[in-house]
């Protein structure tokens, strides 16, 4: 089968691997019809250390079922299936708190170093607990949509739910990404009355004032602060989301939180330490939270709206490639060319 | 009148210093007859630069009021009130939303230099926001208690409530002092059902045990964590309240809390920055609450049961002194020799 590699930063492969088999009797085997490259996936891109390659990579797909596990009982073969993007089990104390990714038996795709969503073929472990069967054809033109379940809407929504966005609050959102874009339309579904996007993509922002943004703020650091301190009397806003990973978004988000207010960060951290002293986020009693979606919990929840086409999540997608394109697929969001690539093995 | 100063860290003195005065028309002047010396007093007492100084010092205080300025509409001479530790206007924004430590023209008393409950007189700005009349005298045996409300008792209150404190939780409590006990007796009323109190000196976790506490943790760091751990099914406790304010504590807090949990800090951090990336809070959801208690907010709602004796936290104070010995005061407090001090001018 073919599978994505990335050997080290910048060093994204397409080659044939071994294909993927059945290893446990709670393993379903999935064929991949649709899977993406993420804003996550640029972390690596810039910093995998060639020791630590060659990685498998993609952890958003939807597929078919090919091949059931002994053990399985919930799917069959010829199951369209969407795979969140931790495997879990459905079933521990973690899990029935909606917080599968700290499930007890689960994982990240990136534990498992044979297998990722950017390939032809996936072994998913814990299949019950993973996968949410859809009641559509593979080739439904609702699909990107029903990918965004894996990752980006879950993980946007996961952002408003965890800072506490309700009616009547005002909201920052950082990063113009698919997250972020996606973090504007939960923050609307949710009841948020005035949304500000931060992020300097004129064809971003602008999908996201059509996803709901009230305001965009196109200027950064103190310049950006200082915008949305205007247009909030002063204050700043109830909650933050923080969408992008890097400490300028998160002293950003410092910077934009109302006192009392929530930062609510999904963007995976590329910093360990940062600021919490007195002057950042304790004098105000400010609340740091967020943390990896756990995107499982959400998709009963948001599938509906997707199906029904009362949202539109699938059009953060802006370019369709073939498998064997990924690793231009990765310079292209890199560049800021695309804003989600879409995979079509 | 007299007045406590501290010149550096270590240096304390009582001086005579000019009587304080009303200065705005909605400024109250109270002759105190019931402060005391707060751990966080002890921060700048380990580290206040001698340029910095002299400061006055106290933030808790009992007393009757002594003089009425113009606009002051809520209080008379003669009213028996208590000061939380920070005053407020109580009709702002923040005021309005219980965030009186984020009141708009607010500030805490160290804002005022010629101000300080440790000390015979004090001028209380924005008095009809900040001063709560109490239906006791003076010298009623409830006023130890009564006095906690200016700070500890509402502090420990705060950290237990932004933690989300409640029915069937678990909370693992950090530090033994005064704050960190209270904590255990909100805990307690809020409905926890587990309560972890780490702590090291035993006369106090016994009083933490009355108030409360199901479990005793004497042992610090990996230690600490991993007996907690123990106590708690391996995941560590849903909330974890850190009344200390040093970094070991913030460690012992990210190795106690439970995935999807929170901490919830009411010591004052003596550091800026703290991890928070993908391996202490990020990774397992961990939420990072807490902030300078606005104890004002609090103050109807716990004023019932300690008027009526069902909580008794003036039980944390075990030595009274005059206003004189306060410099031996903060060397007790320092020593560990005394848990907290109520001082009588």
């Amino acid at each position: 089968m073919r599978a994505t590699l990335m050997y080290a930063a910048g060093d994204v492969r397409v080659e044939t691997v071994p294909d993927s088999i059945i290893e446990q009797p709670t393993d379903v085997l999935v064929r991949v019809t649709a899977s993406c490259i993420c804003g996550s996936d640029l972390h690596p891109y810039h910093s995998l250390p060639a020791k630590a390659g060659p990685a498998r990579m993609g952890h958003e797909f939807i597929g078919v079922v090919e091949e059931v596990g002994a053990d399985v009982t919930t799917l069959t073969k010829g199951d369209l299936v969407v795979a969140p993007f931790a495997y879990s089990d459905g079933t521990c104390q973690f899990c029935r708190a909606g917080l599968h990714t700290s499930c007890e038996k689960g994982g990240f795709w990136d534990t498992l170093p044979q297998e990722g969503g950017q390939a032809e073929l996936v072994r998913v472990p814990l299949a019950d607990g993973t996968l949410v069967k859809l009641p559509v054809a593979p080739d439904s033109e609702l699909v990107p949509s029903l990918l965004t379940l894996s990752d980006v809407y879950g993980t946007g929504y996961h952002a408003a739910v965890r800072g506490g966005v309700s009616a009547g609050k005002s909201v920052t959102v950082i990063g113009d990404g698919a997250v972020g874009l996606l973090a504007v339309l939960s923050a609307q579904q949710l009841g948020a009355e005035q949304i500000i996007l931060m992020g300097r993509h004129q064809s971003r922002t602008d999908l996201g004032r059509e996803f709901g943004a009230t305001d965009v703020v196109a200027e950064r650091g103190e310049e950006g602060v200082a915008k949305v301190r205007d247009l909030t009397g002063g204050h700043g806003t109830h909650v933050v989301l923080e969408a992008v990973g890097h400490m300028p978004a998160y002293e950003q988000a410092c910077g934009v939180v109302r006192p009392g207010g929530t930062i609510s960060r999904v963007g995976v951290p590329q910093y360990e330490e940062a600021p919490v002293g007195f002057t950042s986020l304790f004098g105000g009693n400010i609340t740091l939270t967020g943390g990896p979606a756990p995107t499982r919990a959400y998709i009963e929840q948001l599938l509906p709206a997707v199906l029904d086409g009362t949202v539109q999540p699938g059009r953060v997608f802006d370019r369709t490639i073939n498998l064997d394109d990924v690793p231009d697929g990765y310079r292209a969001m890199d560049d800021r060319e695309a804003l989600k690539i879409l995979v079509k093995p």
